[in-house]
C-alpha cells in the first residue's frame, strides 16, 4: 500500500493531493493514508502536509529503497526483488544467508551502509553511508566451477558498460574484475561461490561502485588510487540510476552469456581492458613476478610474459600495473 | 580432566583401580573423580564402582567419542580437534560454519546421528544412529577452483586405502567419488567449498562410511545397491577404528598431493577404479548419455565414448555402471 501511495505521490510530484483523492483512489481509510505517509517521511521523502490541501512530495531521497529502484527497471529477474537494509554489516553475507533459504534468482540486497564490508582475499571495503552503490546479486547458475571466473567477468563488463550508457563515462578494466577511470578505482566486484566438487550451488556477486564519495570518505592509503562518479562527472549521480542501469546491464551480459557462451563476454571484457600490453607486478600466493601483460587466453586467465622471457598464466593474482 | 581418567581406567582395563589411587595421581578430590566417572558412564562407558575396590572399567562404547578417535590417531592436524555431537542435522553444515568462524585446518565434525544428512546434488544420506560413520574435515587448501575435484578424488582414494589397510577389505572406486564393494555402496563423499571467483576459501570434506548398518537400516529404494562393512566382514566392525584408519589416511594422501601434486593421487585412484572400460549411462542437467567409460582424463573428468564414437568429458554427472 505505501508504494501505492507513494506511485500517486510521485505522479503528483511537487503539486497538492487531497488525503480525500488518495483515499478514495485506493479505498483506504484517511488514517490509513497519514500512517504510510508517515512512514515514508521516515524513509527520507519530504511530503508537505497542509490543511484542506492535502499532501505534496517535495523530494525523493538519493537512497537504495526497493520502490526506487524496480520503478521503470527493465529486467526480467534480476533486481525483481530487492532487500533492502539501511545498514548491515555486508550485503554479500546477507545475501549467502538467503541464497542458503533458496531466495529468487536474480535477488539484491541493497545497503545504504555496510559496516563490514568485504574486498577480494579477505581484504575490507570501506565506504561511507548512502554515498556508494553496495549491493550483491543471487544468482544460481547452472554451471562447472571452472565457468566461475566468466561471471566475475561478465559483471564487470556489464558496469562498464552501464557507466558508459547512461553517464557517458569511459572507464577501463583492470583484470580480473577492476574498474579504473583514469587508474583509480571506481568499482570492484567480490563474486563469492557456495558449491559441491562439481557443480555450483549458488553465487553471490557484489558491487561495490564509488558513486558520490569523495577524497575525505576513503582512507590515506587509498585515497591517491580512488575515485568516484562524482569526481569524475564534477556533481552528485543519482545512485538509484546508477544500481538501475547496473541490473539492466547485468542482465543483459547475463542473458548474453547463457545463449551465446563466454566468447562474447570476453570479447567485450578485452575492449574494456586497460591491462593488457602493459608492464605489470602480478602477486601470488607463491610469490611475485615482474612482466609485460601479454593479455588473456580463452578461459580469462592472466597472461603474463616474465622478463625472462617465458610466459606464465595466472588465474588468480594481484595486478601492478606500472609505467614504462 | 575426563580424559585424563579415562586414561587411567582404561590402563586398568577390567581390572579395579581405587578412587584413593585416581584422587592422588590426578591431585584432585573424590567427589570430583565421583562427577566425572558419572559423566563417563552417561556417555557410555560401562564402569563398576565397588566399595573398598573402587573403579572397572569394563566396556568401551563404540562411540565416536572425541577422546577415543584421538587416542592413538597417529595425524599432525587432521582429528587433532575433534567436535562431536550425538545429532546433528548435517555434519557438513556445522563444519561449514565452524569454518566460517575460521576453526583450524583439519578439525573433524562428527555425530552419531544426523537428521538430515546430505548427499550429492542435494540427494539425503540416510543412516541409523551408533551404526556408521559420519563426519566431516575443514580444510584450507591454497588451491585455485580448478583443482577443488583433486581434494575429491583424493579423499576417496584415502578411504579405500584405510579400508584396506586396517581391515582387508578391498573396495572399488566409482567416478568421481563413491567407494563400492561388489558393486554396492559401502562410503561416499560430499565435498562442499567456499571460494571466492578465483581462491577457495575453504572445503568441507564429507565422509559417509556404512560401517554397522544393514538392510533393515536403509530405504527399500537403495537397499539393492548398498552394503556395509559389517555384512562383508560378516562381524561389527570398531567405528572408531575405521574413522582413525581414514583419519591417518587422508593426511598422508593430503601431505603426498601438497608435495607432489594431483598425479600420484589420480594414479592411485585409477588403480582403485572400477568404473573405467565399462558400459554406463551417464546423466547430467543436459541430457542422458549412453556409452563406454575410456577412463579420467589429467583432470580427473570422465571420458565417455559415446555409441556414435564420439568422445564426451564429464566434470560432473551421476553415472550408472550397466552389465554388458
Amino acid at each position: 500500500m505505501k508504494d501505492k501511495i507513494l506511485d500517486i505521490l510521485k505522479r503528483h510530484y511537487g503539486k497538492w493531493i487531497s488525503g480525500e483523492r488518495i483515499c478514495r483512489d485506493l479505498n483506504i481509510s484517511r488514517t490509513a493514508v497519514w500512517k504510510k505517509i508517515n512512514a515514508l517521511k521516515e524513509e527520507g521523502y519530504e511530503i508537505e502536509t497542509k490543511h484542506h490541501m492535502g499532501y505534496r512530495l517535495v523530494r525523493i531521497p538519493d537512497l537504495l529503497l526497493p520502490y526506487e529502484i524496480k520503478s521503470s527497471l527493465d529486467t526480467k529477474y534480476i533486481g525483481r526483488e530487492v532487500v533492502y537494509y539501511d545498514s548491515i554489516d555486508s550485503t554479500n553475507d546477507a545475501a549467502k544467508e538467503l541464497a542458503e533459504r533458496g531466495r529468487e534468482h536474480g535477488t539484491v540486497v541493497v545497503a545504504e551502509k555496510q559496516t563490514r564490508g568485504k574486498g577480494r582475499m579477505g581484504r575490507r571495503w570501506v565506504s561511507k553511508a548512502c554515498k556508494d552503490v553496495l549491493f550483491s546479486v543471487i544468482l544460481y547458475p547452472k554451471i562447472g566451477l571452472a565457468q566461475i571466473a566468466q561471471i566475475n567477468m561478465l559483471a564487470v563488463v556489464a558496469v562498464a558498460e552501464a557507466l558508459e550508457r547512461d553517464f557517458g563515462v569511459k572507464s577501463g578494466i583492470k583484470w580480473p574484475n577492476d574498474l579504473l577511470i583514469d587508474a583509480k578505482k571506481v568499482c570492484g566486484v567480490l563474486l563469492e561461490i557456495s558449491a559441491e566438487a562439481d557443480c555450483v550451488r549458488y553465487v553471490v556477486l557484489g558491487i561495490g561502485i564509488n558513486v558520490n564519495s569523495d577524497e575525505s570518505d576513503w582512507p590515506n592509503e587509498i585515497v591517491d588510487r580512488t575515485t568516484s562518479l562524482k569526481l569524475v562527472m564534477g556533481e552528485n549521480v543519482s545512485r538509484v540510476k546508477v544500481i538501475r542501469a547496473v541490473l539492466e546491464e547485468l542482465e543483459l551480459w547475463y542473458e548474453k552469456w547463457r545463449a551465446l557462451g563466454f566468447e562474447p563476454i570476453l570479447r567485450k571484457w578485452r575492449t574494456w581492458c586497460v591491462s593488457q600490453k602493459r608492464c605489470a607486478t602480478v602477486k601470488t600466493l607463491e610469490g611475485e613476478y615482474n612482466g609485460w601483460i601479454e593479455g588473456v587466453n580463452d578461459e580469462g586467465a592472466l597472461i603474463l610474459r616474465l622478463d625472462d622471457g617465458t610466459k606464465k598464466v595466472f588465474l588468480s593474482a594481484d595486478v601492478s600495473l606500472r609505467s614504462i
